[in-house]
């Protein structure tokens, strides 16, 4: 179901001779002025549009066309893509723009729900509708071997109908029909990123007040963490399967004798255990109801309201 | 300063024809078992010793002396690897043995400060002693190509004498004369590593009751977290260096923009966000005290207590 394309490079695009793809697109924050530059440098005419037009003025120089409100710059092209601060920015932008027949791109940070309801929205208003989630930061965009990308979701054929120039800036990472899918998956890989930097903070705080310098630990803290991401696909083969105690590499008994070490040290490192503690909790819960011969899957359960 | 060993490979061994260090291992819980396993694979001559002795039993099939009492182990090696439940268990463990002239080295999981107690109660005993804290689960053991390893801390010469010895069912990777060294850099990478396996469960959770295979969305999470692992090297340099603005890649006011979003999310799939919730926390107060053009790094300062 999911498909995957790692990027247009820049250098393969000088190469081919096909006609550009003519696209508008909408707030020029960080991110926007990435994706704008991105586009224009493999050669796709370009309109955009931002609230505050300095930002605009700046990507004129570019080769962009600067429409003079949203409204105009919906009405350039077929294709606008939205790249806004919140899904709120949306219902101001596009006030007075006639989306009929246009096909919306909305790159905004939102919830599954919002992109589901904005798309929804969209349709009452004659446009069709695709939704993304940026796993990528603005100096990863136009650089597709820098490994961003972006996560789509909606109907399969309008993805298939720009494929090509959603995938200028950043590799494409189609993720189904329901429109809800690009936003979850984008908020629950950052969701765990946040939980990994918890982790390494945690980490950091540990070995703060010690000599030992950030930079020599730094490189062993990285490759375990990197040996251990694995770990995930025996987490999904037994929440698939239904039975925790398949193919367990460390029993959660185990695990959890360790616990009483890890929050002695951070204790006697004067580190606060916030970041740590609440999982150590639940692995305790979960032992306590019977899951001794499991490894961590079950603290999956434990998080359902 | 640190050193890091691969490991010795069962192949490389088999063509090596220098005598094999004899040694004793206390404590033949899962990781003893293997461990074990792995001198014994190599040829090193091995008394053993278990609290209840059928574990040990089983090792003598495969060529180990196993000793009646812990003290008789003790005597029979001047090397004496320790691993047992917890730093208690020494206590009962080594009562009544002889370690003068020994060398320990303990592999029992503690605490740094619980390390370097033991090694003063060692040395107060007439023993050299090495703390170790293992990187690895026990099907990692004896297979140097799986990656797993043992951080040392120290004398170093003590760990000289015996590196080849001990890299047989691990890599070795040394990390000081701070006897207390070894066990926090276990400590410290095994709590980073819970931390990013609490954010990958409250990934899985947001994904649970939706249309989406886990098995499918677990390779993304995966390549995710490996992909963004490295960040800890901007957070350790900018800890080394003092300047939390130098070589930002997102900024904390964008990221803590994007938190409602998470939350919302969280609350929308019946989440609770209680394992992420207290990072997202330090991040709002790191940006309230002025951190809005820094990273992450500020959030280790506020775990000091």
């Amino acid at each position: 179901m999911i498909t995957s394309d790692p990027g247009t490079s820049l250098d393969s695009m000088t190469h081919t001779v096909v006609k550009k793809t003519s696209l508008t697109l909408l707030g020029l924050g960080a991110m926007g002025t990435a994706l704008a530059r991105a586009w224009l440098a493999a050669g796709h005419p370009l309109t955009v549009w931002n609230r505050t037009p300095a930002r605009a003025a700046a990507l004129a120089d570019a080769g962009a066309r600067v429409a003079d409100s949203a409204a105009d710059a919906v009405a350039a092209n077929g294709l606008v893509v939205l790249c806004l601060l919140d899904d709120a920015s949306l219902d101001q932008a596009l006030a007075g723009a006639d989306l009929t027949g246009k096909d919306l791109v909305n790159l905004t940070t939102c919830t599954p729900a919002e992109a589901r309801a904005r798309a929804a929205w969209a349709e009452g208003r004659g446009a069709r509708y695709l939704d993304g989630g940026i796993m990528a930061v603005p100096p990863m965009i136009g650089r597709p071997q820098a490994g961003g990308y972006v996560f789509y979701s909606g109907p399969r054929a309008v993805f298939e109908e720009h494929r090509h120039t959603l995938g200028v800036p950043a590799g494409t990472t189609y993720v189904g029909e329901d429109t809800g899918f690009a936003a979850l998956h984008d908020v629950a890989l950052l969701s765990a990123m946040y939980g990994m930097f918890a982790g390494a903070a945690h980490a950091f705080a540990l070995i703060r007040e010690e000599d030992i310098d950030p930079t020599v630990f730094a490189p062993l803290l990285a490759d375990w963490l990197v040996a251990m991401a694995p770990s995930v696909h025996l987490t999904a083969a037994q929440l698939s399967g239904g039975d925790y105690t398949k193919g367990v590499v460390s029993r959660l008994a185990m695990q959890v004798a360790g616990v009483p070490t890890f929050l002695r040290t951070a204790e006697q490192q004067g580190v606060d255990p916030q970041l740590i503690a609440p999982y150590f909790a639940l692995m305790r819960r979960r032992l306590a109801e019977g899951g001794e011969d499991e490894d961590l899957t079950g603290v999956v359960d434990l998080l359902r309201r």
